[in-house]
């Protein structure tokens, strides 16, 4: 199934001789791209909204820098997914694991960069739609830190976690496309300091952990000062589930307005999250709070400077396509149990490829001090060398 | 808009001489039709089954007895709605009320015979689907006595409410339609005790309880003996609010091996609907089912062989179609007020045009013993003789 927006076809060339000419990329069509609508992966999202004009930030960044824009790739609807298969628009495909989802809910953009339609392609990711199909593609994926880019003329979801991200296929496409939208120089120095998550490669299947130790190995021989922590002290399904009720509030606060004035179109699954967060209750709600305030303490406590924070990015490598929703929501929840962090804290998370179960890729995810993104880069740029 | 499915196009010429030659009718699309897919108002349903290969029985009774299938009408999506507003197929027409809602769900064969393109049509009836239709488009309109009717060949959604029934535009068609698919000759004795419900006018709209006046003093002129009596002492509200519990529990039961398996698109209210009989509690199921034993024990108690008894079908006529969910979920939720004891109690009740408010229709309902179904069509047939 294609990577890209049944009915829209776009090609944007990038401005002469940039820091990124000569390299291509894809839109998640959550960005705005002038002259296109800009369709959220619902068939009743665009008819909100007039033609965008401008394209979104991130767009003309790129564009800027010389990249050329070829297509506009497919989203889980309203971003609302983890797996990447969209019953409007359909499934992309995952060539590194055929029969297999792609992730979500970037999952066209992941799909696209991994059959090397484009050299990369813009992601967004609130509750780890970036790393899950990074991982899950065998790519490499980022999460910034929370607030740091402009996501102007981008759809949001849940604007407390949204980020914007991207992906490529090698450590130096992605050093360059992360360069320019970081606007920061990819520095010299690797982190002084690793800590291994235990409870993360805990909660992972015992395949995927064993999968990603040569990678850790890699890892350790280029940082030495390596420790071994727990993450989530309180329990990676405790944040799990405080941002399970976050991010369906902060959703139904974003969309509530059109889907009372409009009553949409969903999968079964999408419109039962958006109705579960408009009826959680202020109790929920405030628990939920506070757990999102000790994770933010125990990871700026866990990653000052110069230290990165090793997980596995997903607990296990891509799941069937097709699944039934009894079989599927107890994954999605096993695998918001790793990406939660994210989305409560904001630190910046780059997903690295070079492993995998049974021939499909599972990821490793680095994870830095906020505004540490680049030293991510850094540290992925190494690991390639030392591959 | 057309009452019809799109893309579905269908006739079938009735059998020879019998009581209905010359008759035409359509029947919703939840009733099969062999040779056509079964769509159930939803774009993933027909994929289920199997295209029917025998016609639902209501279907072939109607062909046997001489009419003439002209067509399958729009329904709301898998029978979920009362309003007659399907976000996939479209609202059809009320020609009585252009600009309204016809009221659903079978709102494509009350649309289908208030326009005149048949004679009679075949609907659904579990929380109103046949008396709002009929109240909204100024019909004839019959819920029969639970469990009378063979229901084979028809989608189900909560079986202890289900029923099939229909619509005509003069009384002297209903009856001719009532005895073929009834079974049973109608007889000549009208009632001889006539309940006025007093909390059910005094739940309508004011207007409306006035613009029924007129019938309901005719109805009197021919059943002398008038009492005024509560129908609900418990509350309208209260038995609603059971029906609101038990028919959402009922139907996701009906529907959850589809909806687990695929996912499938709905509009939002109607996921929405699925998603909240999914998790209903054992203590709200118990609460609604002693309220539904007490509601039976009442109509039982109110409706001895020969009374019957007369509500406002619906408490306004046609609300404007396009309403956003949060002014339609109230209206909805006043409408069950005064259909929910159909689906609790399963008495039959059948709804009678003549009455409008700003040139809107609303309809009078009666309803009598369970069984004594025909003893409704000649209260209608003579209420029309007195007019």
């Amino acid at each position: 199934m294609s990577p890209f927006v049944p009915g829209i076809s776009v090609r944007i060339e990038g401005r002469g001789d940039g820091p990124l000419a000569g390299l291509t990329f894809a839109a998640k069509d959550l960005f705005d791209v002038a002259g296109q609508p800009t369709g959220g992966g619902n068939p009743d999202w665009a008819r909100q909204n007039p033609v965008p004009t401008r394209n979104a930030w991130a767009v003309q960044a790129l564009l800027d820098a010389g990249a050329t824009l070829i297509g506009k790739t497919i989203t889980d609807e309203v971003s609302l997914g983890i797996l990447g298969e969209n019953a409007f628009e359909g499934t992309p495909l995952n060539p590194a694991a055929p029969g297999h989802v792609p992730g979500g809910s970037s999952s066209g953009s992941a799909s696209a960069v991994a059959q090397g339609l484009c050299d990369t392609a813009l992601g967004t990711d609130t509750g780890g739609s970036v790393r899950v199909p990074a991982s899950f593609c065998g790519l490499y994926g980022i999460r910034p830190t929370h607030g740091r880019l402009n996501l102007e003329g981008m759809l949001p979801q849940a604007p407390t976690s949204d980020t914007a991200g991207w992906f490529a296929r090698d450590a130096a496409t992605f050093a360059r496309v992360s360069k320019t939208l970081l606007s920061e120089a990819i520095p010299d120095t690797l982190p002084t300091r690793l800590i291994i998550a235990t409870d993360a490669f805990g909660f992972a299947e015992p395949a995927t952990a064993a999968a990603l130790e040569p990678l850790l190995r890699r890892l350790m021989r280029l940082i030495p000062d390596t420790t071994h922590e727990l993450m989530a002290p309180s329990g990676l399904s405790v944040w799990g589930r405080a941002q399970r009720v976050l991010q369906p509030i902060e959703a139904w606060n974003t969309f509530r307005e059109w889907v009372e004035r409009d009553n949409p179109r969903f999968a079964f699954s999408v419109a039962k999250s958006l109705a579960l967060g408009s009826m959680s209750s202020e109790a929920d709600r405030g628990w939920a709070e506070l757990m999102r305030r000790e994770a933010r303490g125990r990871m700026r406590y866990l990653l000052p400077p110069g230290t990165i924070l090793a997980i596995p990015t997903t607990p296990f490598p891509a799941p069937k396509a097709g699944l039934p929703l009894p079989a599927l929501t107890p994954l999605r929840d096993q695998i918001l149990c790793l990406c939660a962090q994210g989305g409560l804290a904001g630190h910046p998370q780059v997903s690295i490829p070079g492993a995998s179960v049974e021939g499909h890729p599972v990821g490793l995810s680095l994870i830095a001090a906020r505004g540490a993104d680049a030293l991510l880069i850094r540290t992925a740029l190494a690991l390639e060398h030392t591959a």
